[in-house]
């Protein structure tokens, strides 16, 4: 049983928690489409069942999964994964699955945010997007979870991080753009982020990633690594079209104070060596009229940052980049003391569009 | 996560419950195929959910419904009711779904029989019903319920019935069918339901119901209503083929004791005035080749046996019978004084080759 709210969550006094806070669990979404997942999806669903496989030995994992590729995927992933059948249009879970709120006494409840595949009919992704949208619902029925349900604002789970103590960062070009809340100006979307999400500050950065078909999510630039302090994604190559971006980012970050009154540390995560997509890449991808094509030479939008934080540890992406996979771990391994770093070899999943952020949706505990 | 477990229920100390006992939660599948419900299958969508809603009076309810039909479903139920998407080749949680058991510690676990459609290439009802067999799995994973699976070995839930407490009642011209498992024999049979159900001796009648379209499956024609109390199907008509399918049951009852020592005390339970198929109803039916056919003056295997026991109620099916409704509500009075006595017009469910327990399935608390 799942009770739709016509609440907002502030009213009630639920907030979201940071993803560094305990979890029940991890959710995920098969991937299967062929014009967006090279030779008919078989190397990203291999790479999703390591992350998932990776992720489980923190904490459980429910991967949905349509009724089409329920028994591959049942047989791809071991035992201790749960797989249950959800209907999907593609496999963000981040983005298109409910964004889990706690309560006073430590009740969960979701939001139910409107998702348009990323910019609907002016810049999204894909058509139709139905199946996605109802996602967030179905998942917290699956959980007899009720559901703070948002009429007419669109927003992804990629696009908000919060510290779990008042504060949200977004970025402007994802946020502000004309395919998600145009009717709304950014005083408002601000006073929705606030109401649903019951912060009390929201810092707005200027841009996420170079080439970021999101529209520059932020969960793929930055992250809260725990109250006060941010990882940021980092080059100082000045000559990267990515540099200009992290710089004004790390200016924001600077100048900013937390809904604490907290000045922000921010720790530099260096970004991969540019990954390119490969004319044979290119070419395992469905050609389809309305989705977004994956054409030879494209640069993709990697991002350590892209990392899920599990109970007791960190799974982030690595490209086989001989400096900087190792570079970021370190990084990593500094930051994050107390969890066990592990790299998940991501290729497949950032030819699709994200990474292992994007894939996963922490539920709290 | 719901671990598949090798072992066997009696190896691991589970036994099947009562369906008197308490439950945490009641089962259910929406229908929706065309070549088995009449008028696009709404007249008996909204019987199910009828069901429904007066099931959840009593406990929880989650209706498991197929992408195609989730829409429609999640408007046609309350919001009390967890609607769960499911594939499914048709309606009857009783038969695919499954059997749950509670272990020595008050833990529960499924088994997840064959399932082949009442009866395979044989003489079973549809084609396919990979769908269907799939179900009693997903519902266990949903709940993180292990699973006890056993191969090769076909099984519906509507042709078991157990007090609880060590006694199973079964038919033979369901058990023995040739469309189930005819590479066993009856006493391998036997001892499978005594490995998989953890009882220590299963009763025998003949027949269940005339014109059942099941094989004659046990809860149409008696149920348990407590250990050592057993409600029969009856007529007094002489006439009627049903009457000596009954009397026969009725004899073997009172020359057996239960797996106790004890008796077993009938009560009789009278059979409505025989429903046959009308024109406009036959008419309301996709023919496929292939598919039960559903002909104009076919007898329904109708009876009030067919009820759910749910915590504190009993919803039992009525016909608009002038007779035999009123009837049925005063005998299950007498027999459950304890529990709430709710009637729901079922002719619909009927139409379609079953009733209210056959679009059931109890999960223990």
């Amino acid at each position: 049983m799942s009770k739709q709210l016509k609440s907002k969550p502030r009213d009630d006094d639920y907030r979201m928690p940071g993803e560094f806070e305990d979890h029940k669990q991890c959710w995920m979404l098969w991937p299967q489409r062929t014009d967006n997942w090279r030779l008919g999806a078989k190397p990203a669903q291999r790479a999703f069942a390591d992350v998932a496989h990776t992720i489980a030995k923190f904490e459980p994992v429910t991967m949905c999964v349509s009724k089409e590729q329920y028994g591959n995927a049942r047989e791809m992933l071991a035992d201790n994964i749960r797989v249950i059948e959800v209907s999907n249009d593609d496999a963000w879970m981040r983005d298109c699955g409910p964004t889990f709120l706690k309560g006073p006494n430590g009740q969960v409840r979701g939001v139910d945010w409107k998702f348009n595949a990323w910019g609907g009919l002016v810049d999204g992704l894909y058509f139709p997007w139905d199946q996605d949208d109802r996602i967030a619902r179905k998942v917290c029925e699956i959980e007899n979870v009720d559901v703070f349900k948002i009429e007419d604002f669109v927003l992804e789970g990629g696009s908000i991080h919060v510290d779990g103590e008042g504060t949200c960062i977004v970025t402007e070009e994802c946020l502000l753009s004309e395919g998600r809340n145009p009717h709304l100006d950014k005083g408002q979307i601000e006073q929705t982020l606030k109401d649903y999400l019951n912060v009390e500050k929201v810092i707005w950065i200027k841009e996420g990633i170079y080439n970021d078909e999101t529209n520059g999510h932020v969960d793929n630039i930055l992250c809260f690594a725990r109250p006060g302090e941010v990882l940021l994604a980092w080059t100082d190559d000045e000559s990267d079209p990515q540099y200009s971006r992290s710089l004004s980012a790390l200016k924001i970050l600077e100048s900013e104070m937390d809904a604490k009154g907290r000045a922000i540390k921010v720790h530099k995560l260096h970004i991969p060596t540019p990954i390119l997509i490969t004319k044979e890449e290119s070419e395992g991808v469905d050609a389809v009229d309305g989705t977004l094509p994956r054409n030879e030479g494209d640069r993709q939008a990697a991002s350590y940052i892209n990392f899920y934080i599990a109970n007791g540890g960190i799974v982030f992406p690595i490209f086989n980049d001989p400096i900087y996979d190792k570079l970021a771990e370190e990084t990593l391994k500094s930051v994050f003391p107390n969890r066990e770093i592990v790299g998940v070899f991501a290729r497949e999943i950032i030819l699709g569009g994200g990474n292992i952020h994007c894939i996963t949706q922490q539920q709290p505990k």
